[in-house]
């Protein structure tokens, strides 16, 4: 198995291994404030909304994973970007997430942004903060209740920051 | 001059009073992460995009304010209101735009959403961060540098929390 997953853009023949990937996050519904019965072109259209730059990670030939990089505002906050990350349910645990993050993050520093923010980090998913946080991310902001969790009731969420 | 403004849903005849109130808001560019050159099109999508309520405030016969109710989020966040305000630049300290927060907090109330959120208070805005801490909204996040101030450089931004 390789160590490290490959990271490239993601092309337009990507979306069937993409959707294969968000469809059982977003059913679970436990880490991401989407509906749980959205639709693939729905879900497609999120992941790959206007001003996304969408990458897909390989590991032994597979798509383990993808994201986006993105500004999280416009104007006066075009500074500081935004990515989502999923991993393949049967890579977890193999280093997906954080080759995905780091990857991320000096893409972002490449592109001139200053700061990375993740908006919406469900607190019950604490493999995501604890990753996240050894990434170099402080919670900066704790949403109180924000996210209702299919089998936990309400969560708080986090706003978290990394400088770059 | 009346005591307490008339907020009512906005028309599409109302757009060009919208508009009269959100050019010099985006243009001076320090209370919104919006592109200061923003077209009036594309600032009307961004007042009225898809899920936004709109409303405006009315005095003495003239719009003297704008805003928008939304969920903050889909899904698992669903239940978290958003809101964004402006008042017209001869209108301010009239009590305008608190008029229109208790009022976005009624409507938001009524259609059961839990609490409301706003996801960027510029911190230089001090008028508006007391302004929300008077209705009662908490910091519960501060996001450092997240803004770019034509006057003042880098300023933190602030998410905002009130229980309904």
């Amino acid at each position: 198995m390789d160590a490290t997953p490959t990271i490239r853009p993601a092309l337009a023949a990507d979306d069937d291994a993409i959707w294969a990937i968000l469809e059982p996050t977003f059913r679970a519904g436990e880490t991401y404030p989407i509906p749980r019965d959205i639709t693939r072109a729905d879900a497609l259209r999120y992941w790959r909304a206007d001003g996304n730059d969408v990458f897909v990670a390989e590991q032994d030939g597979a798509i383990v994973g993808s994201y986006y990089l993105r500004a999280n505002n416009r104007g006066g906050g075009a500074h500081v970007a935004n990515g989502g990350y999923v991993v393949a349910s049967g890579a977890t645990g193999r280093g997906v997430a954080r080759a995905m993050c780091m990857d991320s993050l000096t893409r972002a520093g490449a592109r001139g942004f200053t700061a990375m923010q993740f908006n919406f980090v469900i607190a019950s998913n604490e493999r995501a903060v604890r990753l996240w946080q050894s990434c170099g991310f402080a919670i900066v902001g704790r949403l109180p209740q924000a996210f209702q969790h299919p089998r936990l009731g309400y969560v708080d969420a986090y706003v978290m920051v990394r400088t770059l």
